[in-house]
């Protein structure tokens, strides 16, 4: 079974979180979750999931796909130099990447956003556009393996776009 | 665009209603989530949704499915009259319903669990096997026109098993 990565920290947006996690189990991914450590980690509305893994022991060559929900999370997880790395491969090696609300924090941290068309939650669009991304206000921005979203509100038209283009390539 | 229903109240496990309204909406339905009164309704989580019908002004004709979340919404629903007519015209025409965690307590009040194989949280458990269902534990359950699930871990199983069914009829 093809493996999907989401990488998140306490204070995740729930919604973020859960929709992805569910949505993809419901494709037939694995869906591991991974956080600074292992152990438990509780979202903004009080929900909460076990981190299998810590960033340091993930390896990303065994994941089709990465997935940052947002929340107060990638404030977190960019923090991690392991964290960065992940995304770094995922980009390198152009392996899709759906990232939501905050999510794109962590491309930021990653040097992996300029140039790109991408959007975010609005209160970080400043950042992205310093990072040298083309921001849009649009419920869903495709830039090639890249999937974001703004808000909950947008998560079908995130997923819809982040499963097409999983399996156009796994 | 086929519509589907969601009848839902104040206390609403949070995911099990978020979850099917975007993932039904991702695959091309149009979701209206009916209430008590027109408003907005809060989950145990704290999310908010607007219920954009009252019970008594849902034509369940319009509606190709019906979806029942749980949480402590169900104990609400079940005492509109309105909202046991809905759930009664989804079984005399044999329209898709999902139901989940407490979710099933509509059923009950409805009258159409009695020699139906179905699940349900494990805490209304002996309320659906002394209505006369077959009550199993397993992550979805799927008698007809009828799917349900136990809690909100088994969300892609009851989706994935709700949408297959939907797809056959609509």
């Amino acid at each position: 079974m093809a493996k999907i990565l989401i990488m998140s920290a306490d204070g995740f947006e729930d919604l973020e979180l859960f929709y992805p996690l569910h949505r993809l189990r419901e494709e037939g991914y694995e869906v591991i979750v991974a956080s600074l450590k292992r152990g438990v980690i509780t979202g903004k509305h009080g929900y909460t999931v076990e981190a299998q893994l810590a960033f340091d022991e993930v390896n990303p060559e065994e994941y089709v796909g990465l997935v940052l929900p947002g929340g107060r999370g990638p404030e977190r997880v960019r923090l991690s130099p392991h964290a960065v790395r992940i995304v770094k491969h995922f980009f390198e090696r152009n392996k899709p990447v759906a990232a939501i609300c905050h999510g794109p924090q962590v491309l930021i941290s990653a040097r992996v956003v300029s140039g790109r068309r991408l959007t975010s939650w609005y209160g970080v669009k400043d950042d992205v556009m310093v990072a040298g991304g083309i921001w849009k206000d649009r419920s869903v921005v495709v830039d090639g393996n890249l999937v974001t979203s703004r808000h909950p509100g947008d998560l079908a038209d995130w997923m819809r776009e982040y499963i097409r283009l999983l399996k156009g390539v796994s």
